[in-house]
């Protein structure tokens, strides 16, 4: 008898295991079950496709060869049989088969399975507040919530249009407000920005990017201003005020701000509950618990993607990192496993992120420097900036690195980074030896590729490493923009030494820093003063290190230099 | 006593060494000698400064911050003695000293040593021609050699105009004459090509690039044909002609082509003379041998960047692969034990290369096909197509991947990969993994980067290694481009079955395969035959790959699937 697949979910992992199982056993009986109007789309395309990038909806279900992925296609191409509008409402886990139901008949069907596979995702999560109601309050998780978004986008700019044609308001751009500045809060903000509408965004956090190192999301803030979004941060949306039955702004501690259409952006949870009434073991993270082999507690029972707890490979402990990527990966694992046995693993995850925003890329691997510290590491970290390729080819951009290592292994823990250059490639190349477990000695002489139009000789990547080298040797002693803030704060007030030229030092001057041009250092540092700390400062931190050197070799045993210099300074202009 | 360290050559590794060198000791006596007027210069460069992208050769001596380097740099910010104009005539080991002379004043001075540094690089070599010596025949390894080539082009090039101005000839382009068609050959083709040359390059060996393999290097080729510069490959250059004391051309078995300027780019090898001279051991490679430490066989001497011989970390044996991005790091690593003692190690290289030519990209990292095999191992080899973004985003482009794994224990050997989209970071997290020894089942759960902009959700990488997989478990029987064109040599006849859809099928046709797509094949596989070879063939390998599999379901031991598909044949157009 034909071995019977179940899979519950259709985006993702789901579509994924089924086509693999399909393409393992050419016998077997396979069915996705799916409880929205379309599967097998690319979710992660939606902010795209609200900004306009992506014209048509369609295209994210589509394969690259331009056809779309529907019951038909599945069952064509495939030979799987999707149902899609269809919930599951139960799992049987003692007669083995799920009940379902369809959402347009309210019919009830039975699926019998001999393997099945939990695929059922995330679902969107709100703050506990009124208004969330209102139908112009939009959420971008499902395919259903991008179209209903981007129609009533389009619509209330018609009006808009429309009103100041018949004279009735002047033209203004649209007023969106969203809530949650992580991923999807930003790249929908920006997707927005770029349409023309006005866009404020606000995060209950004291930051943007709460997975980024405060001093690299530091740098979308600014960059997020820069753009014209209002970004606030360290604020709790009190209500959604709603006026006849709309939207009309959101009401914070101090003030309402008016809001054509607000977008919730405030983050997802794993989709558990079918897996939980069932009886099925949920992990501390909230996830459904698998073991290596993507078995849930019940041995014919698998799960995958969004829905299923990870391991982090840097700390070893569960993790839940919803990714398409991962969800894909472990799609196959689990199709491979219900069709051949417990053949194949999936290890685990690094926490590796990138995102554009407008021109900047950003993106991490590993642990940051607070979850390094509370998993029991000593973290040693260094922030270096530089151009993405030598400076003399056209296109060169800068970027800032952040590498956070364990000081007694000196294992590379985690990797940051953010700039206009070619950041993604540095972060993956950091990735893959944070998965090897790779010291920063190991990754200062990585044989990354080299020619000028994609890296300098010293690579930015291998530079961070050094400069973390330099640390744990006991050479370098850097101070990093958070650090110089905090110095302020504590009433500390180093004397700033720019070793800058005097022309950089005019053109983008630093606070009140002292001019000590690098060339004049050695002698004019007899007028530094040898017991109030030194900082000295250039532009991507480089000649600042070299002058700490020079001062350490003249016996001042009180300088340090700013790392990633004034490139990698995220905000608005130092105090002194 | 200060510590005396003489570095002898001024470009990469040389002036690494002495920056380290001085940041750990202040009070070291740092001499730096440079045969050249110019020193730490960017030698990779060049092509674009030939090419006019970089206007001014100074930039490639610049600091980032438009510092040129220059003796007084090298003094006042680094304190560092550099001595232009300056050969290294002997090293004598026995008294701690090296021999040098001024080239311009002739003035011979003994430079004592308590630790020497060898960055004696590589030179040019050419074929055993006659001609080579004419004056508007060029190289472009030192700086000299760049500023008279690119004025040579801008003289000859203002020539032609005035000679068209005054009726005596009608304006035509420059004709340049590229011997050699390695990264130097081709990056400088290009370079040429783009300033409106007509450009002829001339390989001795059958193919162009012979660091990639053969079917990625044939993307280049057709590239390089399809921008109008003539390459001729399997053609071995007779003689330079020589006319008036000029080169005009260059005589081939065949032919004699016209030429204006001839540059030779026929390759390195390691400077040892000097080396040799002193009696310090020579590896096999021809290189400078050193030890972990980069010592030499004289304990008091290190020797770092192209001439120093390299291990290579996958195969364990000694390579010598001259690039500036190994040469920075073997500096620092020289730098840090001359002072230090040797505490650093410099652990190898794993052969990794990037190349932009065109649009193109073209990439590799670890061993090739035919290295994998002569070292020892059985290689399994996948190669797969696919975007580097989702292909509903603007601007996913198609890479190419290969990945060579060893059969035995599973570990990846090397990847290549050429195309349009961003093939750099592929290969550099290639590298990290190679550099690791990850296999195949780790390279293909390697928590890459992963949003719309950078990636699909199942990145190429991952994918190659996935088929690598599928390979060494039996599944997937792909036939590769050179195969297929090798079972034609052959007289195996193979019935090309495209599963497209129609409308791919007639705009880009694939020889005379007959069409079955995909959503056709399990109904329509009756009339296949069982016993020829069939080859399934789709865009870029993947429904390729379904389809065998659907076959392989319905009893067809005679399916394989054409891998990388259309987009990854290289070849004009295939017989059948």
């Amino acid at each position: 008898m034909a071995r019977r697949i179940v899979v519950i979910g259709g985006v993702a992992a789901g579509p994924k295991a089924a086509a693999r199982a399909r393409r393992l056993d050419p016998a077997a009986e396979i069915t996705v079950v799916e409880r929205d109007a379309h599967a097998s789309y690319g979710a992660c395309g939606f902010p795209y496709y609200v900004g306009g990038g992506v014209a048509r909806i369609e295209e994210l279900m589509e394969t690259p060869s331009g056809v779309v992925r529907d019951p038909r296609f599945f069952e064509q191409v495939k030979d799987v049989r999707l149902l899609t509008r269809t919930e599951a409402v139960e799992i049987r886990r003692d007669h083995r088969e799920v009940m379902v139901r369809s959402l347009d008949t309210g019919e009830a069907r039975t699926l019998p399975y001999d393997r099945l596979i939990l695929a059922t995702g995330a679902r969107a999560t709100g703050p506990p507040i009124r208004g969330l109601d209102a139908p112009n309050v939009f959420r971008l998780k499902t395919y259903s919530d991008a179209r209903r978004f981007r129609a009533a986008l389009d619509q209330i700019a018609d009006l808009l249009k429309e009103r100041d044609l018949a004279g009735d308001e002047k033209a203004r751009p649209l007023r969106v407000a969203v809530i949650g500045a992580g991923l999807i809060g930003l790249e929908t903000a920006e997707a927005l920005q770029e349409r023309g509408e006005e866009v404020t965004v606000v995060e209950r956090l004291p930051r943007v990017l709460p997975n980024a190192d405060p001093e690299i999301a530091a740098h979308l803030e600014k960059h997020a201003r820069s753009k014209g979004i209002r970004v606030l941060t360290g604020v709790g949306v009190r209500e959604v005020v709603v006026e006849d039955g709309r939207a009309v702004g959101l009401r914070l501690p101090g003030e309402t701000i008016p809001a054509d259409l607000v977008l919730v952006a405030t983050g997802v949870r794993p989709e558990v509950d079918l897996a939980r009434a069932a009886g099925l073991e949920i992990g501390p993270t909230g996830a459904i618990r698998v073991d290596e082999h993507l078995r849930t507690s019940d041995p014919g029972i698998y799960a995958a993607g969004d829905c299923a707890e990870k391991r982090h490979l840097v700390t070893g402990r569960p993790c839940w990192i919803p990714l398409g990527s991962t969800a894909n990966k472990e799609g196959r694992v689990a199709g491979t496993n219900a069709v051949l046995g417990d053949v194949e693993t999936f290890p685990g995850v690094v926490g590796s992120l990138v995102m554009r925003f407008f021109e900047l890329t950003t993106a991490r691997t590993g642990l940051g420097e607070a979850e390094a510290r509370e998993a029991g590491f000593a973290p040693v970290v260094a922030v270096v900036a530089g151009p993405d390729k030598p400076h003399f080819m056209p296109g060169a951009a800068p970027i800032l690195v952040k590498m956070i290592a364990d000081r007694g292994s000196r294992r590379v823990l985690g990797v940051q980074a953010v700039g206009r250059g070619d950041v993604a490639r540095r972060v993956d190349a950091a990735g893959a030896a944070v998965t090897a477990g790779m010291t920063v000695d190991q990754v200062a002489n990585l044989d990354l590729v080299y020619a000028p139009p994609y890296s300098p000789p010293m690579d930015p990547l291998l530079v961070a490493a050094n400069a973390v080298r330099n640390k744990l040797d006991g050479r370098a002693r850097g101070v990093r923009p958070d650090e110089l803030r905090r110095w302020q704060g504590e009433g500390v007030a180093p004397l700033l030494v720019d070793v800058r030229s005097p022309a950089e030092h005019e053109a983008l001057p630093f606070g009140n820093a002292t001019l000590i041009p690098l060339g004049q250092l050695r002698r004019r540092a007899e007028d530094l003063p040898r017991e109030r700390p030194l900082v000295l400062l250039c532009k991507i931190g480089l000649r600042g290190y070299e002058g700490q050197r020079i001062l350490n070799g003249l016996g001042f045993e009180n300088a340090s230099y700013l790392e990633g210099g004034v490139v990698g300074w995220p905000y608005e202009a130092p105090d002194r």
